[in-house]
Protein backbone atom coordinates (compact mmCIF):
# COMPACT_ATOMS: atom_id res chain seq x y z
CA UNK A 1 0.00 0.00 0.00
CA UNK A 2 1.41 3.44 -0.83
CA UNK A 3 1.82 6.08 1.39
CA UNK A 4 -0.96 8.80 0.96
CA UNK A 5 0.78 12.14 0.04
CA UNK A 6 -2.30 13.57 -1.73
CA UNK A 7 -3.02 15.33 1.68
CA UNK A 8 0.39 17.00 2.30
CA UNK A 9 2.02 14.82 4.25
CA UNK A 10 4.65 13.80 2.38
CA UNK A 11 7.97 12.93 3.85
CA UNK A 12 10.21 15.23 1.73
CA UNK A 13 14.01 15.51 1.70
CA UNK A 14 15.47 18.64 0.44
CA UNK A 15 18.19 18.27 -1.67
CA UNK A 16 20.20 21.64 -1.23
CA UNK A 17 21.12 20.94 -5.10
CA UNK A 18 17.40 22.36 -5.82
CA UNK A 19 17.87 25.95 -4.67
CA UNK A 20 20.82 26.25 -6.72
CA UNK A 21 24.45 27.60 -6.11
CA UNK A 22 22.63 31.03 -5.05
CA UNK A 23 21.24 29.68 -2.03
CA UNK A 24 23.27 29.12 1.49
CA UNK A 25 22.86 26.32 3.77
CA UNK A 26 21.05 28.46 5.85
CA UNK A 27 18.78 29.82 3.23
CA UNK A 28 18.15 25.95 2.81
CA UNK A 29 17.74 25.35 6.30
CA UNK A 30 15.40 28.17 7.38
CA UNK A 31 13.55 27.07 3.99
CA UNK A 32 12.73 23.95 4.93
CA UNK A 33 11.51 24.84 8.75
CA UNK A 34 8.69 27.40 6.79
CA UNK A 35 7.50 25.17 4.65
CA UNK A 36 7.42 21.95 6.71
CA UNK A 37 10.18 19.79 5.74
CA UNK A 38 11.69 17.66 8.06
CA UNK A 39 14.70 16.30 6.08
CA UNK A 40 17.85 17.68 4.59
CA UNK A 41 20.25 15.79 2.04
CA UNK A 42 23.65 19.09 1.45
CA UNK A 43 26.07 18.92 -1.27
CA UNK A 44 29.42 19.54 -0.04
CA UNK A 45 30.11 22.42 -1.37
CA UNK A 46 27.19 23.94 0.82
CA UNK A 47 28.71 22.48 4.00
CA UNK A 48 32.72 23.54 2.79
CA UNK A 49 31.04 27.24 2.63
CA UNK A 50 29.44 27.49 5.70
CA UNK A 51 31.95 25.39 7.83
CA UNK A 52 31.62 21.92 8.71
CA UNK A 53 31.25 22.57 12.63
CA UNK A 54 28.87 25.72 11.97
CA UNK A 55 26.73 23.90 9.64
CA UNK A 56 26.38 20.48 11.84
CA UNK A 57 25.32 23.55 14.99
CA UNK A 58 23.20 24.73 12.63
CA UNK A 59 21.29 22.30 11.51
CA UNK A 60 21.50 20.30 14.70
CA UNK A 61 19.71 23.66 16.09
CA UNK A 62 17.02 23.50 13.92
CA UNK A 63 15.75 19.85 14.41
CA UNK A 64 16.03 18.79 10.43
CA UNK A 65 17.20 15.11 9.87
CA UNK A 66 20.13 15.05 8.05
CA UNK A 67 19.69 11.82 4.86
CA UNK A 68 22.33 11.88 2.42
CA UNK A 69 25.36 14.05 2.15
CA UNK A 70 26.20 14.52 -0.97
CA UNK A 71 28.94 13.35 -2.48
CA UNK A 72 31.68 11.07 -2.31
CA UNK A 73 33.14 8.72 -5.20
CA UNK A 74 35.14 9.73 -7.87
CA UNK A 75 37.55 6.86 -7.26
CA UNK A 76 38.89 6.30 -10.80
CA UNK A 77 42.43 7.94 -11.57
CA UNK A 78 45.38 7.80 -13.77
CA UNK A 79 47.88 6.90 -10.61
CA UNK A 80 48.78 6.07 -7.24
CA UNK A 81 48.88 9.43 -6.02
CA UNK A 82 45.26 10.28 -7.48
CA UNK A 83 44.02 7.03 -6.26
CA UNK A 84 45.77 8.16 -2.56
CA UNK A 85 43.88 11.82 -3.02
CA UNK A 86 40.69 10.65 -3.61
CA UNK A 87 40.59 8.19 -0.44
CA UNK A 88 41.45 11.00 1.54
CA UNK A 89 38.81 13.11 -0.20
CA UNK A 90 36.64 10.09 0.49
CA UNK A 91 37.63 9.61 4.24
CA UNK A 92 37.24 13.55 4.31
CA UNK A 93 33.23 12.86 3.25
CA UNK A 94 32.58 10.17 5.68
CA UNK A 95 34.08 12.53 8.43
CA UNK A 96 31.83 15.18 7.45
CA UNK A 97 28.72 12.55 7.27
CA UNK A 98 29.26 11.42 10.74
CA UNK A 99 29.66 15.16 11.89
CA UNK A 100 26.30 15.72 10.44
CA UNK A 101 24.73 12.66 11.31
CA UNK A 102 24.02 12.03 8.05
CA UNK A 103 22.39 8.15 7.81
CA UNK A 104 24.61 8.01 4.24
CA UNK A 105 27.14 9.23 2.17
CA UNK A 106 26.11 9.05 -1.81
CA UNK A 107 29.20 7.56 -3.49
CA UNK A 108 28.95 9.25 -7.52
CA UNK A 109 31.68 7.15 -8.44
CA UNK A 110 33.40 8.70 -11.18
CA UNK A 111 34.46 6.99 -14.76
CA UNK A 112 37.33 7.54 -17.24
CA UNK A 113 40.72 8.99 -16.33
CA UNK A 114 42.02 11.95 -18.60
CA UNK A 115 42.74 9.54 -21.75
CA UNK A 116 41.35 6.33 -20.81
CA UNK A 117 39.18 4.61 -23.15
CA UNK A 118 39.00 1.55 -20.81
CA UNK A 119 35.63 1.74 -19.22
CA UNK A 120 35.91 -2.05 -17.28
CA UNK A 121 39.00 -1.04 -15.73
CA UNK A 122 37.55 2.00 -14.23
CA UNK A 123 34.73 -0.05 -12.78
CA UNK A 124 37.02 -2.50 -11.73
CA UNK A 125 38.70 0.73 -9.52
CA UNK A 126 35.76 1.80 -8.48
CA UNK A 127 35.09 -1.68 -6.85
CA UNK A 128 38.54 -1.51 -5.61
CA UNK A 129 37.61 2.22 -3.50
CA UNK A 130 34.00 1.24 -2.40
CA UNK A 131 35.76 -2.03 -0.95
CA UNK A 132 38.71 -0.26 0.53
CA UNK A 133 35.89 2.53 2.14
CA UNK A 134 33.61 0.18 3.66
CA UNK A 135 35.33 -0.43 6.83
CA UNK A 136 35.90 3.28 7.60
CA UNK A 137 32.82 3.80 6.64
CA UNK A 138 31.38 1.25 9.06
CA UNK A 139 33.73 3.09 12.15
CA UNK A 140 32.30 5.97 11.11
CA UNK A 141 28.49 4.83 10.95
CA UNK A 142 27.83 5.81 7.73
CA UNK A 143 26.04 3.44 5.08
CA UNK A 144 27.51 4.20 1.56
CA UNK A 145 25.00 4.40 -1.12
CA UNK A 146 26.05 4.15 -4.28
CA UNK A 147 24.33 5.91 -7.06
CA UNK A 148 24.17 4.64 -10.48
CA UNK A 149 23.92 7.46 -13.17
CA UNK A 150 22.12 7.44 -16.33
CA UNK A 151 24.55 6.01 -19.00
CA UNK A 152 24.60 9.93 -21.13
CA UNK A 153 27.36 10.20 -17.76
CA UNK A 154 28.55 6.78 -18.55
CA UNK A 155 32.15 8.77 -19.68
CA UNK A 156 32.76 11.19 -17.25
CA UNK A 157 30.56 11.01 -14.10
CA UNK A 158 29.87 7.52 -13.08
CA UNK A 159 30.67 3.90 -14.89
CA UNK A 160 27.86 2.33 -12.39
CA UNK A 161 24.75 3.14 -14.84
CA UNK A 162 22.17 0.94 -14.03
CA UNK A 163 20.74 -0.83 -10.70
CA UNK A 164 21.19 -4.22 -11.96
CA UNK A 165 25.46 -3.32 -12.40
CA UNK A 166 25.03 -1.01 -8.40
CA UNK A 167 23.62 -4.51 -7.04
CA UNK A 168 25.89 -6.64 -8.33
CA UNK A 169 28.68 -4.75 -6.73
CA UNK A 170 26.60 -4.72 -3.25
CA UNK A 171 26.63 -8.15 -3.79
CA UNK A 172 30.20 -8.80 -4.28
CA UNK A 173 31.53 -6.50 -2.30
CA UNK A 174 28.78 -7.23 1.16
CA UNK A 175 28.41 -5.29 4.25
CA UNK A 176 26.05 -2.27 4.77
CA UNK A 177 26.67 -1.28 0.80
CA UNK A 178 23.47 0.20 -0.72
CA UNK A 179 21.97 2.65 -3.91
CA UNK A 180 20.59 5.49 -4.18
CA UNK A 181 17.35 5.34 -6.88
CA UNK A 182 17.24 8.33 -8.57
CA UNK A 183 13.65 8.53 -10.83
CA UNK A 184 15.92 10.84 -13.02
CA UNK A 185 18.88 8.50 -13.99
CA UNK A 186 16.89 4.61 -13.86
CA UNK A 187 13.47 5.79 -15.26
CA UNK A 188 14.43 4.81 -18.99
CA UNK A 189 15.57 1.32 -17.93
CA UNK A 190 13.84 -1.50 -18.98
CA UNK A 191 15.14 -3.89 -16.27
CA UNK A 192 13.81 -1.27 -13.88
CA UNK A 193 11.30 -3.28 -11.69
CA UNK A 194 12.97 -6.23 -11.45
CA UNK A 195 16.06 -4.01 -10.03
CA UNK A 196 13.93 -2.59 -7.40
CA UNK A 197 12.31 -5.58 -5.72
CA UNK A 198 15.71 -7.20 -5.57
CA UNK A 199 17.15 -4.03 -4.45
CA UNK A 200 14.11 -4.43 -1.51
CA UNK A 201 14.68 -7.60 -0.49
CA UNK A 202 18.35 -6.97 0.24
CA UNK A 203 17.69 -3.67 2.14
CA UNK A 204 19.73 -1.83 0.00
CA UNK A 205 17.91 0.89 -0.51
CA UNK A 206 19.21 4.05 1.27
CA UNK A 207 17.61 6.86 -0.68
CA UNK A 208 14.85 7.85 -3.21
CA UNK A 209 15.44 10.79 -5.62
CA UNK A 210 13.09 12.62 -7.74
CA UNK A 211 12.75 14.92 -10.74
CA UNK A 212 11.53 15.01 -14.06
CA UNK A 213 12.86 14.41 -17.28
CA UNK A 214 11.66 17.51 -19.57
CA UNK A 215 10.68 16.61 -23.15
CA UNK A 216 12.79 18.13 -25.08
CA UNK A 217 15.96 18.25 -22.92
CA UNK A 218 17.91 21.69 -23.27
CA UNK A 219 21.28 20.21 -21.07
CA UNK A 220 21.18 16.59 -19.82
CA UNK A 221 23.35 18.13 -16.91
CA UNK A 222 21.19 21.33 -15.51
CA UNK A 223 17.46 21.35 -17.27
CA UNK A 224 15.56 18.71 -14.88
CA UNK A 225 12.27 19.23 -14.42
CA UNK A 226 10.07 19.73 -11.06
CA UNK A 227 8.00 16.88 -10.77
CA UNK A 228 5.15 16.37 -13.36
CA UNK A 229 6.57 18.84 -15.78
CA UNK A 230 8.11 16.08 -17.87
CA UNK A 231 7.49 12.36 -18.57
CA UNK A 232 8.64 10.33 -15.84
CA UNK A 233 6.07 8.09 -13.89
CA UNK A 234 6.78 8.89 -10.87
CA UNK A 235 3.88 7.85 -8.97
CA UNK A 236 4.12 3.99 -10.51
CA UNK A 237 8.22 4.49 -9.91
CA UNK A 238 7.76 5.56 -6.26
CA UNK A 239 4.79 2.40 -5.66
CA UNK A 240 7.56 -0.13 -6.53
CA UNK A 241 10.11 1.57 -4.01
CA UNK A 242 7.97 1.60 -1.83
CA UNK A 243 6.75 -1.60 -2.49
CA UNK A 244 10.15 -2.77 -2.15
CA UNK A 245 10.32 -1.40 1.69
CA UNK A 246 11.10 1.58 1.29
CA UNK A 247 9.97 4.20 3.84
CA UNK A 248 12.26 7.12 4.01
CA UNK A 249 11.58 10.27 2.35
CA UNK A 250 11.20 11.11 -0.99
CA UNK A 251 14.54 13.30 -1.68
CA UNK A 252 14.09 16.18 -4.15
CA UNK A 253 16.62 16.96 -6.30
CA UNK A 254 16.70 18.97 -9.14
CA UNK A 255 19.10 20.96 -11.39
CA UNK A 256 17.82 23.30 -13.35
CA UNK A 257 19.92 26.23 -14.55
CA UNK A 258 17.52 28.46 -16.82
CA UNK A 259 14.16 27.83 -15.27
CA UNK A 260 13.81 26.82 -11.44
CA UNK A 261 17.24 27.85 -9.86
CA UNK A 262 16.72 31.93 -10.97
CA UNK A 263 12.94 31.61 -8.90
CA UNK A 264 13.16 32.59 -4.67
CA UNK A 265 13.68 30.08 -2.56
CA UNK A 266 10.25 30.08 -1.54
CA UNK A 267 8.89 29.41 -4.84
CA UNK A 268 10.92 26.53 -5.42
CA UNK A 269 9.89 24.98 -1.96
CA UNK A 270 6.03 25.67 -2.34
CA UNK A 271 6.26 24.25 -6.19
CA UNK A 272 8.26 20.97 -4.72
CA UNK A 273 5.93 20.67 -1.66
CA UNK A 274 3.02 20.95 -4.17
CA UNK A 275 4.60 18.47 -6.88
CA UNK A 276 5.60 15.92 -4.45
CA UNK A 277 1.16 16.06 -3.36
CA UNK A 278 0.18 15.75 -6.86
CA UNK A 279 2.82 14.36 -9.24
CA UNK A 280 4.71 11.62 -6.90
CA UNK B 1 40.98 -13.69 -35.04
CA UNK B 2 40.20 -10.52 -35.61
CA UNK B 3 40.39 -8.90 -39.40
CA UNK B 4 43.29 -6.56 -39.53
CA UNK B 5 42.37 -2.86 -40.75
CA UNK B 6 45.85 -1.68 -40.48
CA UNK B 7 46.66 -2.44 -44.31
CA UNK B 8 43.66 -0.15 -45.59
CA UNK B 9 41.17 -3.45 -46.64
CA UNK B 10 39.06 -2.33 -44.00
CA UNK B 11 35.52 -3.28 -45.52
CA UNK B 12 33.54 -0.17 -44.91
CA UNK B 13 30.02 0.58 -45.52
CA UNK B 14 28.93 4.15 -45.41
CA UNK B 15 26.09 5.58 -44.16
CA UNK B 16 24.56 8.70 -45.72
CA UNK B 17 24.51 10.55 -42.75
CA UNK B 18 28.06 11.07 -42.08
CA UNK B 19 28.41 13.11 -45.13
CA UNK B 20 25.59 15.50 -43.32
CA UNK B 21 22.34 17.08 -44.95
CA UNK B 22 23.96 18.76 -48.02
CA UNK B 23 25.29 15.51 -49.51
CA UNK B 24 22.95 14.00 -52.42
CA UNK B 25 22.67 10.83 -52.58
CA UNK B 26 24.78 10.77 -56.07
CA UNK B 27 27.24 12.80 -53.71
CA UNK B 28 27.59 9.37 -51.62
CA UNK B 29 28.03 7.09 -54.26
CA UNK B 30 30.82 9.09 -56.38
CA UNK B 31 32.58 9.59 -52.97
CA UNK B 32 32.16 5.89 -52.07
CA UNK B 33 33.63 5.02 -55.43
CA UNK B 34 36.46 7.72 -55.11
CA UNK B 35 37.55 6.41 -51.79
CA UNK B 36 37.20 2.48 -52.49
CA UNK B 37 34.60 2.74 -49.87
CA UNK B 38 32.26 -0.84 -51.21
CA UNK B 39 29.19 -0.53 -49.69
CA UNK B 40 26.41 2.16 -48.76
CA UNK B 41 24.05 2.32 -46.47
CA UNK B 42 21.44 5.36 -47.63
CA UNK B 43 19.06 7.08 -45.19
CA UNK B 44 15.37 7.32 -46.80
CA UNK B 45 15.27 11.15 -46.90
CA UNK B 46 18.51 10.71 -49.73
CA UNK B 47 16.29 8.07 -51.32
CA UNK B 48 13.47 10.33 -51.30
CA UNK B 49 15.03 13.61 -52.60
CA UNK B 50 16.39 11.32 -55.49
CA UNK B 51 13.40 9.53 -56.30
CA UNK B 52 13.37 5.72 -55.50
CA UNK B 53 13.67 4.47 -58.88
CA UNK B 54 16.64 6.24 -59.77
CA UNK B 55 18.30 5.91 -56.58
CA UNK B 56 18.12 2.46 -56.82
CA UNK B 57 19.38 2.74 -60.80
CA UNK B 58 22.61 4.91 -59.50
CA UNK B 59 23.12 2.71 -56.83
CA UNK B 60 23.05 -0.31 -58.80
CA UNK B 61 25.16 1.05 -62.05
CA UNK B 62 27.92 2.30 -58.98
CA UNK B 63 28.63 -1.73 -58.08
CA UNK B 64 27.91 -0.52 -54.98
CA UNK B 65 26.27 -2.93 -52.21
CA UNK B 66 23.41 -1.60 -49.74
CA UNK B 67 23.75 -2.78 -46.45
CA UNK B 68 20.46 -1.11 -44.81
CA UNK B 69 18.47 1.34 -45.07
CA UNK B 70 17.82 3.75 -42.39
CA UNK B 71 15.17 3.59 -41.14
CA UNK B 72 11.69 1.97 -40.34
CA UNK B 73 10.75 1.78 -36.76
CA UNK B 74 8.33 4.49 -34.68
CA UNK B 75 5.83 2.31 -33.80
CA UNK B 76 4.12 3.80 -30.82
CA UNK B 77 1.28 6.29 -31.70
CA UNK B 78 -1.54 7.39 -29.52
CA UNK B 79 -4.17 6.14 -31.72
CA UNK B 80 -4.97 3.77 -33.78
CA UNK B 81 -5.32 5.64 -36.74
CA UNK B 82 -1.77 6.73 -36.16
CA UNK B 83 -0.37 3.50 -35.55
CA UNK B 84 -2.02 2.54 -39.24
CA UNK B 85 -0.16 5.20 -40.71
CA UNK B 86 2.94 4.26 -38.86
CA UNK B 87 2.49 0.81 -40.34
CA UNK B 88 1.83 2.23 -43.76
CA UNK B 89 5.17 4.10 -43.54
CA UNK B 90 7.19 0.98 -42.24
CA UNK B 91 5.58 -0.67 -45.60
CA UNK B 92 6.85 1.80 -47.55
CA UNK B 93 10.20 1.49 -45.84
CA UNK B 94 10.28 -2.32 -46.65
CA UNK B 95 9.47 -1.90 -50.50
CA UNK B 96 12.37 0.29 -50.86
CA UNK B 97 14.55 -1.49 -48.98
CA UNK B 98 13.34 -4.53 -51.52
CA UNK B 99 14.08 -2.23 -54.28
CA UNK B 100 17.15 -0.98 -53.09
CA UNK B 101 18.42 -4.16 -52.57
CA UNK B 102 19.26 -3.77 -49.20
CA UNK B 103 19.90 -6.47 -46.50
CA UNK B 104 18.50 -4.99 -44.23
CA UNK B 105 15.82 -1.95 -42.62
CA UNK B 106 17.24 -0.65 -39.63
CA UNK B 107 14.49 0.23 -36.98
CA UNK B 108 14.69 3.08 -34.89
CA UNK B 109 11.61 1.73 -32.46
CA UNK B 110 9.98 5.23 -31.12
CA UNK B 111 9.23 5.57 -27.88
CA UNK B 112 6.30 7.60 -25.84
CA UNK B 113 3.42 9.17 -27.95
CA UNK B 114 2.84 13.02 -26.98
CA UNK B 115 1.52 12.95 -23.37
CA UNK B 116 2.19 9.36 -22.56
CA UNK B 117 4.46 8.59 -19.40
CA UNK B 118 4.08 4.79 -20.24
CA UNK B 119 7.38 3.62 -21.52
CA UNK B 120 6.08 0.16 -20.95
CA UNK B 121 2.76 0.49 -23.01
CA UNK B 122 5.40 1.96 -25.41
CA UNK B 123 7.54 -0.91 -25.71
CA UNK B 124 4.80 -3.12 -25.80
CA UNK B 125 3.51 -1.22 -28.96
CA UNK B 126 6.98 -1.45 -30.27
CA UNK B 127 6.85 -5.30 -30.00
CA UNK B 128 3.57 -6.04 -31.35
CA UNK B 129 4.55 -3.03 -34.55
CA UNK B 130 7.37 -5.59 -35.26
CA UNK B 131 5.62 -8.55 -34.48
CA UNK B 132 2.94 -7.68 -37.49
CA UNK B 133 5.80 -6.45 -40.07
CA UNK B 134 7.77 -9.59 -39.94
CA UNK B 135 5.81 -11.30 -42.36
CA UNK B 136 5.86 -8.74 -44.44
CA UNK B 137 9.78 -8.32 -44.38
CA UNK B 138 10.02 -12.12 -45.34
CA UNK B 139 7.87 -11.43 -48.48
CA UNK B 140 9.95 -8.29 -49.02
CA UNK B 141 13.21 -10.57 -48.56
CA UNK B 142 14.59 -7.94 -46.42
CA UNK B 143 15.54 -8.36 -42.87
CA UNK B 144 14.57 -6.57 -39.77
CA UNK B 145 17.26 -5.23 -37.54
CA UNK B 146 16.29 -3.45 -33.82
CA UNK B 147 18.97 -0.68 -33.51
CA UNK B 148 18.69 -0.26 -29.62
CA UNK B 149 19.38 3.34 -28.89
CA UNK B 150 21.10 5.15 -25.76
CA UNK B 151 19.07 5.56 -23.24
CA UNK B 152 19.35 9.38 -23.81
CA UNK B 153 17.10 8.96 -26.36
CA UNK B 154 14.47 6.51 -24.17
CA UNK B 155 12.39 9.32 -24.21
CA UNK B 156 11.60 10.69 -27.80
CA UNK B 157 13.47 8.12 -30.19
CA UNK B 158 13.67 4.79 -29.17
CA UNK B 159 12.35 2.99 -26.25
CA UNK B 160 14.58 -0.41 -26.79
CA UNK B 161 17.95 0.86 -24.96
CA UNK B 162 19.91 -2.10 -24.39
CA UNK B 163 21.20 -4.89 -26.23
CA UNK B 164 19.33 -7.43 -23.75
CA UNK B 165 16.59 -5.73 -24.14
CA UNK B 166 16.52 -6.06 -28.32
CA UNK B 167 17.30 -9.61 -27.91
CA UNK B 168 14.86 -10.78 -25.71
CA UNK B 169 12.82 -9.06 -28.22
CA UNK B 170 13.95 -11.27 -30.73
CA UNK B 171 13.79 -14.25 -28.78
CA UNK B 172 9.67 -13.73 -28.24
CA UNK B 173 9.12 -12.83 -31.83
CA UNK B 174 11.57 -15.41 -33.37
CA UNK B 175 12.24 -15.57 -37.06
CA UNK B 176 14.50 -13.26 -38.93
CA UNK B 177 14.45 -10.89 -36.38
CA UNK B 178 18.19 -9.45 -36.21
CA UNK B 179 19.84 -6.24 -34.27
CA UNK B 180 22.55 -3.43 -35.22
CA UNK B 181 24.77 -2.79 -32.78
CA UNK B 182 25.70 1.18 -32.90
CA UNK B 183 29.06 1.64 -30.76
CA UNK B 184 27.57 5.35 -29.88
CA UNK B 185 24.71 3.86 -28.54
CA UNK B 186 25.39 0.58 -26.14
CA UNK B 187 29.73 1.84 -24.94
CA UNK B 188 28.68 2.19 -21.71
CA UNK B 189 26.54 -0.90 -21.50
CA UNK B 190 27.84 -2.79 -18.46
CA UNK B 191 26.20 -5.69 -20.09
CA UNK B 192 27.72 -5.44 -23.24
CA UNK B 193 29.85 -8.19 -24.11
CA UNK B 194 27.57 -10.71 -22.64
CA UNK B 195 25.05 -9.52 -24.46
CA UNK B 196 27.87 -9.51 -27.93
CA UNK B 197 28.31 -12.56 -27.65
CA UNK B 198 24.60 -13.69 -26.86
CA UNK B 199 23.61 -11.73 -29.93
CA UNK B 200 26.49 -13.88 -32.29
CA UNK B 201 25.00 -17.35 -30.61
CA UNK B 202 21.82 -16.26 -32.04
CA UNK B 203 23.02 -15.53 -35.61
CA UNK B 204 21.75 -11.69 -34.94
CA UNK B 205 24.06 -9.52 -35.69
CA UNK B 206 22.99 -7.49 -39.02
CA UNK B 207 25.13 -4.58 -38.97
CA UNK B 208 28.14 -3.06 -37.06
CA UNK B 209 28.01 0.78 -36.66
CA UNK B 210 30.58 3.00 -35.43
CA UNK B 211 31.41 6.91 -34.31
CA UNK B 212 32.75 8.06 -31.22
CA UNK B 213 31.71 9.30 -27.93
CA UNK B 214 33.51 12.93 -27.59
CA UNK B 215 34.30 14.35 -24.36
CA UNK B 216 32.76 16.68 -23.85
CA UNK B 217 29.67 16.03 -26.09
CA UNK B 218 28.05 19.12 -26.94
CA UNK B 219 24.67 17.57 -27.74
CA UNK B 220 23.76 14.22 -27.55
CA UNK B 221 21.86 14.30 -31.41
CA UNK B 222 24.21 15.62 -33.37
CA UNK B 223 28.06 16.14 -32.17
CA UNK B 224 29.52 12.42 -32.73
CA UNK B 225 33.00 12.21 -33.37
CA UNK B 226 35.44 10.53 -35.77
CA UNK B 227 36.73 7.06 -34.91
CA UNK B 228 39.38 7.60 -32.44
CA UNK B 229 38.56 11.60 -31.45
CA UNK B 230 36.65 10.09 -28.45
CA UNK B 231 36.19 7.99 -25.57
CA UNK B 232 35.06 4.50 -27.06
CA UNK B 233 37.73 1.40 -27.04
CA UNK B 234 36.21 0.90 -30.68
CA UNK B 235 38.85 -1.85 -31.55
CA UNK B 236 37.64 -3.72 -28.14
CA UNK B 237 34.62 -3.77 -29.82
CA UNK B 238 34.98 -5.04 -33.21
CA UNK B 239 36.98 -7.61 -32.01
CA UNK B 240 34.08 -8.96 -29.34
CA UNK B 241 31.39 -8.19 -32.50
CA UNK B 242 33.80 -10.08 -34.38
CA UNK B 243 34.64 -12.95 -32.36
CA UNK B 244 30.71 -13.25 -32.26
CA UNK B 245 30.76 -14.07 -35.94
CA UNK B 246 30.06 -10.57 -37.49
CA UNK B 247 32.21 -10.74 -40.68
CA UNK B 248 30.23 -7.52 -42.48
CA UNK B 249 31.24 -4.30 -43.01
CA UNK B 250 31.84 -1.54 -40.20
CA UNK B 251 29.45 0.86 -40.76
CA UNK B 252 30.69 4.48 -40.02
CA UNK B 253 27.61 6.49 -39.33
CA UNK B 254 28.18 9.93 -37.87
CA UNK B 255 26.49 13.46 -37.24
CA UNK B 256 28.37 15.80 -36.72
CA UNK B 257 26.68 19.12 -37.20
CA UNK B 258 29.45 21.21 -35.92
CA UNK B 259 32.22 19.40 -37.46
CA UNK B 260 32.91 17.04 -39.93
CA UNK B 261 29.58 18.15 -41.45
CA UNK B 262 30.92 21.35 -42.11
CA UNK B 263 33.92 19.73 -44.55
CA UNK B 264 34.21 18.85 -47.98
CA UNK B 265 32.92 15.29 -48.93
CA UNK B 266 36.60 13.83 -49.78
CA UNK B 267 37.75 15.52 -46.68
CA UNK B 268 35.14 13.37 -44.52
CA UNK B 269 35.93 10.12 -46.93
CA UNK B 270 39.40 10.26 -46.50
CA UNK B 271 39.14 10.53 -42.57
CA UNK B 272 36.56 7.66 -42.40
CA UNK B 273 38.86 5.18 -44.53
CA UNK B 274 42.51 6.62 -42.26
CA UNK B 275 39.90 6.30 -38.97
CA UNK B 276 38.78 3.35 -39.84
CA UNK B 277 42.52 1.77 -40.14
CA UNK B 278 44.12 3.31 -37.16
CA UNK B 279 41.21 3.64 -34.62
CA UNK B 280 38.98 0.59 -34.94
Amino acid sequence: MMRDFSTGSAPIALNTATLGPRASLKDAVDGCLRHGIATLSPWRDRIAATGLHAASRLIRDSGLTVAGLCRGGMFPAADAAGRKAVREDNLRALDEAATLGAGALVLVVGSLPAGSKDISAARRQVEEGIAALLEDAREFGVRLAIEPLHPVYAAERACVNTLAQALDMCDRLGGDLGIAIDAYHVWWDPDLSRQIARAGRSGRILGFHVSDWMLPTASVLNDRGMMGEGIIDLKALRGEVEAAGFAGPVEVEIFSERNWWMRPVDEILSAVVRACRTAV
